[in-house]
């Protein structure tokens, strides 16, 4: 999505250790506008995909996954993060636990059963994919409701951590709207998949 | 707001310790197309104050705040939450602290200071207003930043504790869609403010 990778190099910071930054428009401070535009071009990849729920984690999944919502006429869910061994597996709850690049934590995500169920069609909506954990513990989440992942639709993913492969060779139709490589002097380049 | 009312009436659930669950539709799951009318709802409160930025607090605020958002056609800034200690107050961050009533916890609120700025008329938009924890730390917030307060959204408030109150009292223009109060029987019942 041209507009998303020019905001990235209008606005986005690179750090060291392969972080990228987009806190003044997707994360922090949105831009409600560009926001509006991705939810349209999710609409735009999925919207013949029968999708009956959005799943995403918070927090900063939220906001986008709440607009996307707004064209798909669904609801979204949340899964919420609640720090390992403060929760145990309990009836009436999917859990799965996620560990934190950036963070270097390791949560639970857990969502209410009531929420997902067997016949849904779920679109799971995320800002970032680098390690792949959030994605891959919604995965789990929608398979342990017995119900389909229909897609997998991410904002910004990092070509060089390994989970958009990851996910993509399990099958999930997954897209990334700008996808970010580093070219052999270790330069930000965008990338198709 | 008549449809909030109704919506809380049929799906709410009503716990002990004064705890109003609202995780069906506006919190966990959330309802796009109720949440798109209270976003409609805060337009027809505040689209006459000149808001230039919306603030919330995550992770239950985003979504509203994010489709409130489409109606003012500005940006959304959430706070994040971190857990005291763990942060000092750094230059260039906006801090104040928060006492959760659910959890138990203490959190510190923070945004970076470049988010808000002096020319900013703020909107602040949450799913509860109970104690007012979150609330006074976003005024806090705002006056750090030495932007104003331009009013402040609430999906639904708690008349039987005291944040309401006290926000109002401090010249605050609060507007709550659904305000809980009980009887003298301790039945929940709706009340104007």
């Amino acid at each position: 999505m041209k507009l998303l990778e020019e905001r990235i190099l209008r606005d986005g910071e690179f750090k060291g250790n392969d972080i990228v930054r987009v806190d003044s428009f997707l994360n922090c401070q949105m831009d409600i506008n560009l926001i509006s535009e991705i939810g349209k071009e999710f609409f735009r990849l999925f919207g013949d995909k029968e999708i009956t729920k959005i799943l995403t984690v918070e927090a900063s999944g939220i906001g986008i996954a709440c607009i996307t919502a707004t064209y798909f006429k669904v609801p979204v869910v949340f899964a919420k993060k609640t720090q390992s061994a403060n929760i145990s597996e309990e009836d009436g709850l999917l859990t799965a636990k996620v560990r934190s690049f950036t963070k270097k934590t390791e949560n639970i995500i857990r969502v209410d059963r009531r929420y997902i169920s067997p016949f849904d069609r779920v679109l799971l909506i995320d800002d970032f994919l680098a390690t792949g954990e959030a994605l891959l513990g919604m995965i789990e989440i929608v398979r342990q409701a017995g119900a389909e992942v229909a897609g997998a639709g991410i904002c910004v993913e990092k070509a060089f951590q390994p989970g958009g492969d990851t996910v993509r060779k399990m099958g999930v139709d997954l897209h990334s709207l700008a996808i970010i490589d580093k070219d052999a002097d270790g330069n930000m380049i965008f990338i198709e998949k």
